[in-house]
């Protein structure tokens, strides 16, 4: 793997290897079509090297795609010999090297420090990153002048910003750190400046410590590779960490790169690509799209490292599968053939991950059950708080099934390079709902968020979280830190049964405090409701249809929600909603009666910066108490070929059994009755779980083995 | 093409050339291997004939699905020379003969009959054709006494019902009458009942004119071909014009059908598949599902008879490429073959049908430019009511571009064969909401539906409807008889120039009342509005962000309207939304100020029969009155790739030429300010166009030749 690389991260054979692996229908192939149709349009518009603007507009997306065009020019110059292009990367870099010295800052709009040609210099950082690896394919067919004035116009006076201008903001520990470390350090590879090199790898200090490449990897990521901003912004920032981490390998293997912090890069490649739906999209956790998938370069570079430098997981090969394109390199080729390999139906397993820098500051819950597109994935956060971009979600929920989100996590109030809304950035409602925790799937109290919606206090604390042993996917998470005197506890069971074609997911969420508040339990849900809180034992009750709507509240995320419809209270609720082709069904029990809403973001946003999405909310009031959950997807619906099937829920009815306090603590016993059988699930605490303990629930004898204990009755 | 068809509308010959264009990547591939997997699945499940049921129960699917299985299996047995599914075939239909005599009749639930397998006698229509097209393939196998039971047991009672039992219906002029008749006619063919076909070609007096297949022709569908109710029913009632077609050409080939009433079958045809979006969707006009498309059996069949009998237009061929699936028969092997020989960039041409039996009443606009799933598709409704299936809709726009519908059609309150939605029947908010005027993208006067909402009394009425000349894409239509002593005009231009990618969407709609009168213009949109009634020329107004949510009225579908956003009243709106990757426009100026609103459908609907769609509309009080919009389709996003371009309009400003009255009579002149330049477009009523002649607009001297005029200034 370690081949001689004359361009850097490519070498001429692994190039001529590359160009017989790009089949049209290939991952590869696709990306490489991609490649020549920009690179050809580009050539026909000839160099167009535009002034300043704002994020998202022409000046800013320009600069952007002009660093892709000059690496990808000069790649496909290598890979097609193609002379055309490797002129066309040559003059791109020279029109910047005939101007940048004399440009300009901008204005900064954020607390990141202005660039040159973007208004934050993590762009510029970006750009350096991309224009490097584009000089180490030109470099060969460069004079000696052609390079010198490349140099003095545009390299070193990029090195020099990041290095002595902003020296201070060089060593930062972050994901805007490790853009700056790799830029730097690419960059120093390509010009052979080992000053430059040095620091990017060990930091100003020299001690590889407290900054640079080492000290980034060690620090950023939780021993078993989490990141603590989220999948989003892991995506982000996993991408100079691929390519620089491949550069130092290829060009300083004595650095054993991959083996550093107990080898942590490829346990954090691991963690990205695990927390992937079964579509390949991200969950949306923290500040995050809800679109971002494994289609970012980022995941396309992550994906090939990982099949080409270690033993990875079929389930995650399998999930290259979702992935459109691939990295032109000698990784994509070798993901290539891993994938080729691979049998159609891998197994999903359920796995946690530990946050934190000493992997003790709680952990996620990633259960998963099933094959490909079909498999059901469940997301249960109980880390730390993602600073700046953290959300107030501990204990939070997000749910994939049937090959869409079922439980959606809204996330972020921005839409990233859309000029017209405040030109690509956070918007207000970021903070004012998309960050709030009536936002996410959990329960909310007395209507604030969980530490206040403090950051730092946030980010002082965490939850916990187990997986339980006695079923496949399943977990408990737990947080007494998020609201003054209030145990939080949920613990969440894809429960696969033979009463139902796709396994049911249970979620069964305990508030306990000396004194009463007012709980909300709330998700969020995509499509249309077609019935409505209509339990099966009471077939036509009616809805109350609200006259006029109004704002749920003045705070917290509250004055952002519209209250559409509200039932009275009841110790039962249930609701049918179709999305797409497939229904599900919500079944919810508690001790006491709850009220519930149905609600609609978008209240006081006279910007329209929020999506109208639908939500439903159940409101109680009481010491202690637990919502006892299920959600069901069923049935099926083809509205133009106007088939339908399963309308209505195979689950009928819950109940909770009593059990006898002093001969089974910590056992929760739930009685599930279908149309065809009885199911009862039975949890045990950890206290409560003895080899061959038999105990009496209801009229049921039940021997306990296990956390999760399933009967068919 | 009269090949002797051994098994009705089969060859032997026909059968095996079937064969070998089944290849898996042809529209006849897919659809021969889903019959394989159906008939395999039915085979490995047994016989199964259930009791009676509710629409979309088990009993309902499964007496519909085992109608389509008799026909299948028999066609599969018959193309594969599988006896096993021939055996299937005939056992099923042995099954049903064993039980129908003594099957008792189903309980009523709509105007229409009860048969006794479903609770509506069309349905048992449809079932009989299907059945005997399988008989037809089965019969040659057949011993004399297994066909004598089938006969006896289950033809000859269904065909006694359909005719004697329920004789006075067997002559309705209807889409349910063409079932009628086809099934009757295909049994009877297949049985050689001569009597019982006469009666379903001629009627039951004989006359060919009151009833029976050649009445039922003449007198659905318009001299040109238009079927009244719309797209939706026009694609259910080919199912069984096709189908009987077809067989009356192979077995009475002296009927010379295809020539009958002036070639009314194939102007039909032509016309329902003229009808369709770029994308293969059916405009949702009058009671219709927004998602029926070319892959319904009907246009399967109607596009493949289309290419086999008549000299078909290239771009209604290329529709059939957004088809899935094809007829599995001769007709479809002759499309097939049709369009290989097509090219990729076939133009679309806008086209005007007329509407009503003596092709009077008016007529429908379909406006189109471009090509494939990129071209635009206008609907501009102006011709006869829809009879009990009508909506209140006269003047009323559909508009797709960008391969979706930028201007959408709510279509009905129905969701078919959902048990749990009231048996899958229409639901009151059909009548309640969706048929009335403002549901659609109209004017709606003193918030009253056209015609007072009164079904008689808009059979009785109709518009008028023009092409325009000097444009490909341009219509004008008049209705005078909507709202008492109101007269509304519209006139809708696709309007193609160099300053936008997209041709903008030109919409003038003009009323004229002696006295005052509310008029609210009203249309329907997708996606997430991303900027409000932001005029370039006042960058950052702020929206009327409302504290409570309030139903807009109590009537006339008002009622289930939420006003979720208010804005001053001005002379000029404009708002920004996006849909998918693309952002979409809308500009409006009118002479009196409106208050714009952005609405919510959903208010008084605590069953959740509505969806909750966005809709804008502006009201202001006037007189006369005229509403000019423009709709512009711009720019990119991807938000997955964080790539965006083109989030603001082209489109700067919009202005009213003054002219002067005694000069110019009968003109209207539009100026419209892009970012890249201005454009005139003048339009001129008939009495204004005179060869040559020169008017001045403004400051330009314009020399005017046409209908629509367009000058870059």
């Amino acid at each position: 793997m370690s081949a001689k690389s004359e361009y850097l991260l490519w070498s001429s054979s692994e190039l001529e290897s590359l160009r017989q692996h790009c089949e049209a229908e290939s991952s590869l192939g696709r990306s490489l079509k991609v490649l020549e149709q920009q690179v050809a349009a580009s050539i026909a518009r000839g160099v167009v090297v535009p002034g300043q603007g704002e994020a998202g507009s022409f000046e800013h997306n320009t600069h952007k795609e002009n660093a892709r065009l000059i690496e990808g020019a000069a790649l496909l110059g290598r890979l097609n010999n193609d002379e055309a292009a490797l002129a066309h990367a040559r003059e791109l870099l020279e029109s910047y090297a005939a101007c940048y010295r004399e440009m300009p800052f901008q204005v900064a709009r954020n607390t990141n420090p202005p660039g040159k040609l973007f208004h934050q210099i993590l762009n510029e950082h970006i750009w350096l990153l991309h224009a490097s690896l584009g000089l180490a394919l030109l470099k060969p067919s460069l004079s000696d002048s052609q390079y010198r004035a490349l140099l003095e116009g545009l390299f070193l006076p990029m090195l020099e910003m990041f290095t002595e201008t902003y020296r201070h903001d060089f060593d930062r520990i972050h994901n805007h750190g490790l853009w700056a470390v790799a830029a730097v350090g690419i960059c120093a590879m390509v010009i052979e400046s080992p000053e430059h090199l040095a620091i990017s790898i060990e930091g100003l200090d020299g001690s590889g410590e407290t900054g640079g490449f080492l000290a980034q990897i060690a620090l950023l990521f939780s021993p078993q590779g989490y990141y603590v901003e989220g999948p989003y912004y892991h995506r982000f920032a996993i991408h100079p960490l691929c390519l620089f981490a491949e550069a130092i390998e290829r060009q300083q293997p004595e650095c054993n790169i991959f083996a550093h912090a107990e080898g942590r890069i490829g346990k954090s490649l691991h963690v990205l690509l695990s927390s992937a739906y079964p579509d390949g999209r991200f969950p949306a956790l923290n500040d995050a799209s809800r679109t971002m998938n494994l289609d970012d370069e980022g995941a396309r570079c992550a994906m090939a490292l990982l099949a080409a430098r270690y033993d990875v997981a079929p389930e995650l090969l399998a999930l290259a599968r979702q992935q459109q394109g691939s990295w032109l390199h000698a990784n994509g080729v070798a993901l290539k053939r891993a994938v080729e390999g691979l049998g159609r139906d891998v197994q999903a397993t359920s796995q946690r991950f530990t946050d934190g820098p000493e992997g003790n500051s709680g952990a996620h819950a990633h259960l998963k059950q099933g094959c490909g597109l079909q498999a059901q994935h469940v997301v249960l956060t109980a880390g730390q708080h993602g600073m700046g971009h953290g959300h107030f979600d501990q204990l939070g929920l997000t749910y994939f099934a049937r090959g869409k989100e079922v439980l959606e996590e809204y996330g972020f109030a921005r839409w990233v390079n859309v000029e017209t809304k405040f030109g690509g950035r956070y918007l207000k409602e970021n903070e004012g709902y998309a960050k709030q925790s009536v936002a996410h799937n959990l329960v909310v109290v007395d209507m604030q968020s969980q530490h206040s919606g403090d950051h730092g206090l946030a980010d002082a604390h965490h939850a916990e979280l187990d997986l339980l042993a006695g079923s496949d996917a399943a977990a408990c998470a737990r947080c007494d830190n998020a609201y003054d005197g209030v145990a939080m506890q949920r613990t969440l069971v894809l429960l696969d049964s033979r009463h139902t074609q796709t396994p049911l997911l249970v979620d069964i969420f305990s508030l306990s405090s000396a004194v009463p508040h007012v709980y909300d339990y709330t998700f969020n849900h995509g499509g249309q409701v077609v019935r409505w809180w209509d339990m099966e034992s009471s077939p036509h009750p009616v809805s109350t249809a609200l006259t006029t709507l109004e704002v749920l509240g003045e705070s917290a995320g509250y004055q952002h929600l519209w209250k559409v419809a509200q039932r009275p209270a009841a110790t039962a609720h249930c609701m049918t909603w179709l999305d797409g082709d497939s229904f599900h069904s919500w079944h919810q029990i508690t001790q006491a009666p709850s009220e519930a809403y149905q609600l609609r973001v978008g209240a006081n946003d006279p910007d329209h910066n929020l999506r109208p999405d639908a939500k439903v909310m159940t409101r109680l009031t009481a010491t202690s108490q637990t919502f006892y959950s299920l959600f069901e997807s069923h049935g099926h619906f083809d509205e133009s070929l106007e088939q339908c099937s399963g309308a209505r829920p195979e689950v009928l009815n819950l109940h909770v059994l009593e059990t006898c306090e002093g001969a089974a603590p910590g056992i929760d016993a739930l009685e599930i009755t279908f149309r065809s059988g009885r199911l009862l699930l039975v949890l045990a605490e950890e206290g409560a779980v003895h080899a061959g303990r038999d105990i009496t629930l209801g009229d049921h004898e039940c021997h306990i083995r296990a956390g999760v204990n399933l009967f068919d009755l």
